[in-house]
């Protein structure tokens, strides 16, 4: 996922595993490569130039997107955010995706869009200390970003991601995320909407809708709130310190987005990265925009959201071989000290709980 | 999952996501734990008496079950292998299961099995080094705890797995696996019962069956052979250097071993295990038995098989949110180096591959 790897893909295929369904990027040739068999160390190297900083953008693909700061003078050609194409993309957007089997196994050419957003110009950076601005600016980077890509046919599914810290996977210090369009839709976002899907047919609500409600009446697990979204440790959190958010206006949706609430997605953003940081002593983390796929006709069945992860716990082979998960940390607890640095924080008007727990 | 985490649980639950139906085990009550708030590393500490070495048997549970040295004089109560309940369980034997529901949520109460395979005396050692009938030991404490635990009606899942170093979840280096007995089916489980019965409703025949004869006639991704089992890289690998351990012979159930094939299968896990720490310098990885769960009725659709991960990348929330992996190293090349080391292993007879690729 992270650059280094990534050196390593040249030409890459999709696979299926024949069983359970999941498709996966797997690197092409070996000749193409020079070490497949690397020391696949994970520690962020700062030896060399910052492709990502002002002045080194033709280190870089040429930018698909860019934000210019409105200021005058030499000011003027100034970027705020970046988008360019990954320069060692893990899948290719050129060509037909060329489906076909080998016995009983399936696969396709890898062919999607990888993309990096450069979220500030400022290397020594990080979300908590963007201004209200320039976070706006990255969220509406991923919806311009994600419109279009959900414009190619080819493309089943456009997936939002930032990786922050070594551990968590990030290869290069300076603030980014990341953009995949893929040919097909992931096997966790088909297990949401066949679950989302199933308590509709059920029930004729949308899960998420009655998620949300429970929660805000319950509060126990609430970290934050504004106007437009709810951010809680959700019940069954596999992961200590997890966080949810939610729009509270129901969407299938992330490119629904309004101005407004880009503002409030901005806010909360900020605002629960900012506890976490606060709680766990700046953890790497991961978060991930789930939306449905393009074109998917049934909206009233899904809801889009934003998940928060902290990297704290290494993750045994007991998780990926069974999917069963052991939580430390219930989520009610990681909600409660989440929600008590409100005192410690230099909180902007907005943040504050609607409603606090006792 | 290590030691630990599980120093903070004390009265755990199981909660269910109410969207793509997977459990959770999440902690107790805040009272009873010293500080959930803590560092999560992963550094294996080793400033403590070995609670697993000779001699301080009195430091864990009584021994529900122990192989012991058919040697004569003073030896003669030296054990080879202990199974010992684990002094911090995730689950709880005790007590009914309590199902309920919270709004939309369910739980039950965290109602199970949880221990620890010892699985030799010499604290400095690792399973390529066993000798032949210590592994065979090993194996054998799994079979016989997993038939002893599948008898309580109360679970539905065994679950066998190890891991090996710290980067994989390990918090003693002592070498030892862990036995979960649960109260209900992972979600992989179900997913590949479900994959491998819509195939045989298809087909008519056992998907992994049908994957061996594949791997075999094809040979590219073959890691070594013997007469009762074939290892190979899987066709849609998620990690570098991933390796399934199959069954020839087909059965739904691990606990159907034979004498004959758990040496078969303890040859060929030390194989496997011994190329990999010459391939990657001793990784850390994990190793888990995928069975069908106890009473499963249609025993031709499922084949029982071993999962081996070394712990090389670290996993990214992309990962986690999509279900979507990104593998730099194709299988076809991992298998290549794993099956090249045969020219420089001190190979015993039978681990030659009977059909070693070009």
């Amino acid at each position: 996922m992270n650059a280094s790897m990534n050196d390593l893909i040249l030409e890459s295929e999709l696979r299926k595993d024949p069983v359970i369904g999941r498709w996966v990027i797997v690197a092409g040739g070996r000749s193409q490569r020079p070490n497949p068999f690397r020391n696949y160390s994970t520690a962020i190297k700062n030896d060399q130039p910052c492709p990502f900083c002002p002045g080194r953008e033709a280190m870089t693909p040429p930018e698909v997107l860019v934000y210019r700061s409105q200021g005058e003078g030499p000011a003027e050609a100034a970027w705020e955010v970046r988008v360019v194409p990954n320069k060692y993309p893990a899948l290719r957007i050129e060509g037909a995706l060329d489906k076909k089997g080998e016995g009983l196994y399936d696969r396709m050419r890898g062919v999607g869009a990888h993309e990096v957003v450069i979220e500030t110009a400022v290397h020594d950076s990080d979300p908590p200390r963007y201004s209200a601005r320039q976070m706006v600016d990255v969220i509406n980077a991923y919806r311009d970003r994600m419109t279009d890509l959900a414009r190619d046919t080819r493309f089943r599914y456009v997936l939002v991601f930032k990786n922050h810290g070594g551990a968590a996977g990030a290869s290069l210090e300076h603030p980014h995320s990341q953009i995949i369009a893929l040919p097909v839709v992931p096997v966790r976002t088909e297990n949401e909407l066949a679950g989302a899907g199933r308590y509709f047919d059920y029930r004729g609500r949308c899960i998420y809708c009655d998620i949300l409600a429970q929660e805000i009446a319950d509060t126990r697990r609430l970290v934050a709130q504004n106007t437009d979204f709810v951010a809680f440790a959700p019940y069954a959190s596999r992961f200590p310190f997890e966080v949810n958010i939610l729009p509270r206006h129901h969407d299938a949706f992330f490119w629904m987005l309004t101005r407004h609430q880009m503002e409030g997605l901005a806010e909360i953003l900020q605002d629960v990265l900012r506890r976490l940081k606060l709680a766990l002593s700046d953890p790497p983390y991961n978060y991930m925009i789930h939306t449905a796929p393009p074109g998917f006709p049934h909206t009233e069945r899904y809801h889009w959201q934003m998940e928060v992860i902290p990297k704290l716990t290494e993750v045994a082979g007991f998780e990926w071989g069974s999917g069963f998960f052991i939580n430390p940390t219930p989520p009610e607890e990681a909600a409660r000290h989440l929600r008590e640095l409100e005192r410690v924080m230099d909180v902007p008007e907005g943040h504050l709980l609607a409603n606090p727990a006792p």
